[in-house]
């Protein structure tokens, strides 16, 4: 992530380079269509080849804005990360546009369009599923990019801000075999996302270092959202021996959790502890109030939102990776056990 | 709200009788530093009297943008409004600028500064106690505006978009009384906002309707939150004849019910029904799923931008308040009374 500041190439130099003028340069790195395409191929082949940093550039034009994207803004992240961010971005005097791509190359190309036609000082991705076209042309318009990814996004080339997702299914694990648990369901997380296979392993290290065996029928898969946490807990009750305590590797599935339990009349902490994973605003509301691993979405958005503002004044970054630590918040849904 | 078309005054005709150039107009309008304040005066004061409408300009202009201000990001409404608003503006090619005042005066002027450095196609305030210096500098800026205004706020003069609270009220207990329960307790809204007003009265012309007393002790203050929801709640089943069902101003206070009922060893819908207000996505995963008023938010925010993007090309409304209806939504809350 270094870069040799004392060599940054100039616009000038590129022009001279592709015998074209600072305003056709001009022109190619401000995504204007007025260029040709023969002429914008060659002037960005050399902007690249230089590793030219329009950041700086851009930053001093001032647009005064960043852009927020995600997948979709019910999303149940979404508020508490535009919080973050707007919270940053309103002090630092910088708007922040909010957008959803809705995981469509439509609607991705209609957003990359409406960016050529006013500036941006960098781009937030959210958890992105954008496609691979959307990332090289963010790249090609030299447009700061920090991903934040509570979901542990296969890995791309971008700056990222994560949460410490295996510490937090640890410290799940952990809490409920201190009240005794020692079955202790688990609902994984949608299958593709890294952060699942973390959440899963911290389960199974704290089992483990407990000296307790790792049952595979205690192991349900899930997809994050509610439905999973409600057919999960169903399966997980019907064994001949159920487990006293069910962790669930997001809120809205531990949600499902709470609905299944009393459909079957029976009660949450009472019958079955629960732990969550996220702590969304919904987990202090829930009845009764949800124990869970706390990811800091609001500090993820802010540290994102000074990153990229970082990036825009040419600064570079001591860690492309960043993890946030993620805590335990013991409410009301997990209960000693009580044998007899 | 007609506005007489044919006469437009233009900027050279302003710049004439100011005794100023155009491009001293232009940074007027433009909201730039560099004109004097006696020369600012004076032109405004031109352009208020002539009712220069900037807008077209602006939208010609072609910003690109909208601004979307709330008073604060943790709303309940926040991301349902963000959802609707972004949907047009995403397709219209315009960005969605996102921002928090939190009731500060400070954060307020910070807001408003930074929209001066660059242009917005409108702004769409959410249910904003946005200070009166704030109004009257966004009119100066001659931007266009629209409120979307779940809550009622008190009569502001510019174009409000809202949900039938009173039909919602009524909707909601006549519910309710269809169930057979004879003793509804009502948990209000903010006593200083309309929309708490008008759900009270809905509930109090249903009772009418059918004949039943309305009852003081029945009605509890609230402010919309979860905490008045539950000591509503504690109130009223310590009545010597308690409710049995509850109709809660706001989804969060339902929540509050839920977490009382559940605190006093009781069950919803077994001993008491519950019916919220709102219809936050937190409803359907809520345990059991709650039965509310659905406000349209995410229709509320779509029609603010279609009407914001519509100012800003000049064209004038057909009405300057619009109240989009409010539903019933049946979950597994509310039951029918069981006597015995």
């Amino acid at each position: 992530m270094t870069v040799d500041e004392g060599r940054r190439i100039t616009i000038t130099a590129i022009a001279q380079e592709a015998g074209v003028s600072v305003p056709t340069v001009s022109r190619v790195l401000n995504g204007r269509s007025d260029v040709s395409p023969q002429t914008r191929e060659r002037v960005e082949e050399l902007l690249r080849r230089h590793g030219y940093r329009r950041r700086v550039t851009r930053a001093r034009a001032g647009a005064s804005l960043i852009d927020l994207v995600f997948n979709d803004l019910d999303s149940p992240w979404a508020v508490e990360i535009i919080r973050g961010v707007e919270d940053v971005a309103h002090a630092a005097g910088v708007g922040t546009v909010v957008s959803a791509i809705h995981r469509r190359s439509t609607s991705t190309r209609q957003w990359l369009q409406n960016l050529r036609t006013r500036a941006t000082d960098g781009v937030i991705l959210v958890a992105s599923d954008l496609a691979p076209p959307g990332y090289s042309e963010l790249r090609r318009l030299n447009v700061p990019m920090v991903l934040v990814d509570p979901a542990g996004v296969p890995s791309v080339d971008i700056p990222t801000i994560g949460a410490t997702n295996w510490a937090g299914g640890l410290r799940a694990t952990e809490h409920l075999l201190s009240l005794g648990h020692r079955r202790i369901g688990f609902i994984a997380g949608a299958p593709q996302m890294l952060c699942s296979r973390a959440r899963l392993d911290g389960y199974r290290a704290a089992l483990e270092a407990a000296g307790l065996p790792v049952a595979d029928e205690l192991i349900r898969p899930g997809d994050f959202f509610h439905e999973s946490g409600f057919e999960g807990t169903h399966a997980l009750l019907d064994l001949p021996e159920p487990p006293t305590a069910i962790f669930a590797s997001s809120d809205q599935m531990a949600f499902g959790v709470y609905e299944a339990v009393r459909r079957r009349g029976l009660r949450v902490p009472d019958d079955v502890s629960v732990v969550g994973f996220d702590d969304l605003p919904e987990a202090r509301w829930a009845s009764p109030p949800l124990t869970t691993v706390r990811q800091p979405l609001a500090e993820m958005g802010l540290l994102a939102a000074r990153t990229v503002l970082r990036l825009a004044q040419g600064e570079s970054l001591e860690s492309p990776r960043i993890e946030l630590s993620t805590d335990l918040v013991v409410r009301d849904s997990s209960a000693p056990l009580v044998t007899g």
